[in-house]
């Protein structure tokens, strides 16, 4: 401390320190020794470094310490930045001093090594299995989902809006649900979405969202569940079911977009195939030679008159659509003039008059996501059975199974929307469809590669007559529903809304086997440590 | 739907359609009668306007819907954007035509009237409560302060880490948990602090934060608590106490600008004084002419070389610093070059080594917020007490009780922070002063005007040994903290964080009495419905 220490650098940023000798604060990652030559990998949480130690151009005692440091040491190096194409992030650091912090005893090294592990020994040792290279990276790119998640409705006029965690009763049910004393007289559930209390705040602010944990006390083990995982609720008044499927697909467009501009390199540690990503966002014939993210303005200089193309027609706002890519969230606090603003939708569309309904999203997309109905997709399944493509035939009415829900999503290179299920098989709020009550107005979206469903949305029943007798046909308590039941006796409106899980949307843009790496500790049925 | 519907617009947008017949979907808030006149107030979410509607001008059954219409019924509504210079908003709605999508029903009224009302009756309705202007303004601001608080990290390099809601064992003891069980053998408990968890990612990835609901179980009644709200928490390896008081500053400060920058309409709805928030950005005499919040760059378009005079000296870091204002989150996706780089601290700072420590946030302020050691705050008390300006003394050893805190934050205009309290009286992980052991390298960060607690930090220990000997000492169960040990096993490393409670931060920032009105749908002790 006595001589000035060099200026203090995170690896991600070594691209702008080329030649100059830097500080970094970090941990020995690895260490390999060739003679006189060290190569030291040193990782800060941005990302990995291989340092370069030759005996003879470094202090006795630099070159001793190193040498002996066992893995993940706490460690001050200063060193000089090279560029080196060879090396994965271009740069090496030419080592000029170290400073141990605290050293991992030699008698109890660091539990994880670069061998394979089980995983029940990786899920007991989470708290240190995450500083390797693949769950940081994985880690990144799940912070870019909720990030990019939340921006789409930031910039897009919904407000966020906090559901309670602690509920009085079920939203679907009382299943499957984690219940606990809430003091003196009441029970507490912990809550399965914060569906049916943004279609409150929705009624009362318009366009809403909710971004929170949510939890089920299924027993279930597959590589799907969580007991405790994290879903972002978009809610909207005057929506329809079409509205909430143009909503879902800007929606996925545009954190797919994000991740793929900030994460290409976790990605390639992670060993992902983004080929497949890159075919989400544009069609590969169509891909733009700009970024298919272009700023709509910058950070603080909007002005409204820019966006008077979009906002001052005089024409129907239906026209505002424009062929190409989906209009992504701006990155910008302004509120475009556009943002709230409707439009009349596709023609045809039977759930609510056009005008009732809104164009609840930024976007101006044409559908690019194929879109099926349950009784199409019930269709390709016959044929696939007939023709051998799948083991078991889908019987009529039934759910979609796992096998079922891959062989649909595989003949597309594009998320699938299924819409229209059995009303009997879907939740009691949903909206019937006008055209065969039978079918419920809602939507599942499955993302490729068989990794299932990713959204789940519905219109939600507007009529509090019908609503009321759905309630009682559940055997579901009247009383604590009535809040709900109010929702359509005062000002009631055709509203929609969907539900994304974060961690299988991780799960599909990572590629990973288990939903267990997609979040920092996961819970599951065996789970609950550390 | 058999004539074309003007285009669909928004309340918040209506300056751009001036002179134009547009639709509006909402409902109605409130109703006058002036004779051959009707003044209908219509809401949609985003904002009210007031429509005009003469006898004479509209078609009879136009007129007669209206003005028998009940409130809150849900209505669209078309007519012209006229200017007006007297309206609120600046703007009226000469009305044309309405449809009504659902009357509320004369016999049942919309139960939330102009009058006044109970709190009981008021949270027992508040689905339908949110409704009224003021409620839907907090709410709006609530979402900001949530917006802008994500962002600060998100645009400084932190990345969000989602920690357990249910955890095996309790961060600061056992005392006043909600538990429930787990599956067959297991109790689960609700988090209180995600602090433990985003340590371990801390030393994963260096500058980390969560972002979630948190749960008390405390039977204690008052305008301050809920058994339910939402806390983010920073945490940085690398970093100390005077670290994460510098972060707080500029963090606080970056969120009270984004709220009055977007809604200094919505406080006036709620009734706030911003004089005294307008403080907390800048001193009075410094207000610069333009907006405190200056884009760093275009949204995609950030180039690195335009960031080199902070990233590319060859001086220390600490040179960096420029006095002004402090370096805001720059709202672009970009990272700044120099957003994870740290700096040396100011000199003297007992903490650590100021190489070891991190300048964690994109800030380049000069302390602004008055510092106060735990010391220096009793000593101010003691003073007020012999003059009388407090009731009761303040024992040295004990906390502040409110009465207080309120006395401390009254002497300034800027939030305060109270560093190095006892450590007998703080928790079981916090740093000891090594020029007073018996001290702890924490601060609480007081909001003014008597709002209180708002932010609770520090450094932690990172010395295996002593952690061990903490938790031993307050009895906490070895076996649960085995995993959290390990993080001082293997790379220990100085680091530090502090939470910030999002209900007191709105309850400050909107000037209300009660923590109640800061969130959707308030869980305290008495009150789990609706």
């Amino acid at each position: 401390m006595s001589t000035p220490t060099p200026p203090i650098a995170t690896i991600a940023s070594l691209s702008h320190h080329e030649g100059r000798t830097v500080t970094l604060r970090g941990w020995l990652y690895n260490l390999r020794a060739s003679g006189k030559l060290l190569f030291p990998i040193f990782r800060d949480g941005t990302g990995t470094i291989q340092g370069i130690v030759p005996k003879a151009a470094v202090p006795e005692e630099v070159f001793e310490t190193l040498k002996n440091l066992t893995l993940e040491s706490s460690v001050i190096v200063t060193g000089k930045v090279r560029a080196d194409s060879r090396a994965p992030s271009g740069y090496e650091l030419d080592v000029e001093g170290v400073e141990v912090i605290q050293r991992v005893p030699d008698e109890t090294p660091f539990p994880i090594s670069l061998k394979e592990h089980g995983v029940d020994f990786l899920m007991e040792h989470r708290h240190l299995w995450l500083r390797t290279p693949r769950q940081s990276a994985i880690l990144r790119v799940r912070a870019t989902i909720m990030r990019a998640a939340a921006e789409y409705f930031d910039t897009n006029g919904f407000i966020r809006t906090d559901p309670p965690i602690l509920t009085p009763n079920a939203c679907e049910g009382t299943s499957e649900l984690f219940e606990m004393d809430y003091f003196d007289d009441d029970k507490a559930y912990l809550t399965q979405s914060g569906q049916l209390y943004i279609e409150a705040t929705a009624l009362a602010l318009g366009k809403v969202y909710s971004f929170g944990p949510t939890f089920r006390a299924e027993k279930s083990k597959t590589r799907r569940h969580l007991t405790e995982f994290w879903m972002i609720e978009p809610e909207v008044a005057y929506a329809g079911l079409d509205d909430i499927m143009d909503l879902a697909e800007a929606f996925i467009t545009h954190i797919v977009t994000r991740v793929l501009e900030h994460h290409r390199a976790d990605l390639k540690v992670i060993g992902r195939d983004i080929t497949k990503l890159e075919a989400i966002i544009a069609p590969p014939s169509s891909l733009p030679a700009t970024p298919i993210v272009a700023p709509l303005s910058s950070f603080t200089t909007i002005l409204p008159s820019a966006l008077s193309s979009f906002a001052e027609s005089g024409a129907p706002a239906g026209d505002l659509d424009s062929p190409g890519a989906p209009r992504p969230a701006s990155g910008t606090w302004e509120r475009s003039a556009t943002e709230s603003d409707g439009g009349t939708t596709e023609p045809g569309a039977p759930s609510s008059p056009a005008h009732l309904r809104a164009k609840v999203g930024g976007t101006t997309t044409k559908s690019r996501f194929p879109r099926l109905s349950y009784d199409e997709a019930h269709a390709m399944l016959e044929k696939a059975y007939a023709e051998g493509k799948i083991e078991n035939p889908h019987k009529y009415g039934d759910d979609f199974g796992s096998p079922d829900e891959t062989y649909i999503s595989s003949q597309f290179d594009l998320p699938v929307m299924v819409h229209r299920y059995p009303a009997a098989i879907k939740a009691f709020y949903m909206q019937p469809d006008p055209t065969d009550p039978s079918k419920a107005l809602c939507v599942d979206v499955l993302a490729p590669e068989g990794y299932g469903e990713i959204i789940g949305g519905s219109q939600r029943v507007d009529s509090y007559d019908l609503l009321k007798s759905r309630i009682e046909e559940h055997n579901l308590p009247l009383a604590a529903f009535q809040w709900y039941l109010d929702l359509r006796k005062y000002g009631s409106v055709p509203h929609a809304g969907f539900g994304m899980g974060i961690e299988r949307v991780v799960a599909w843009l990572c590629g990973l086997d288990h939903v267990r790496e997609t979040i920092p500790f996961a819970r599951t049925l065996n789970r609950i440590y550390p």
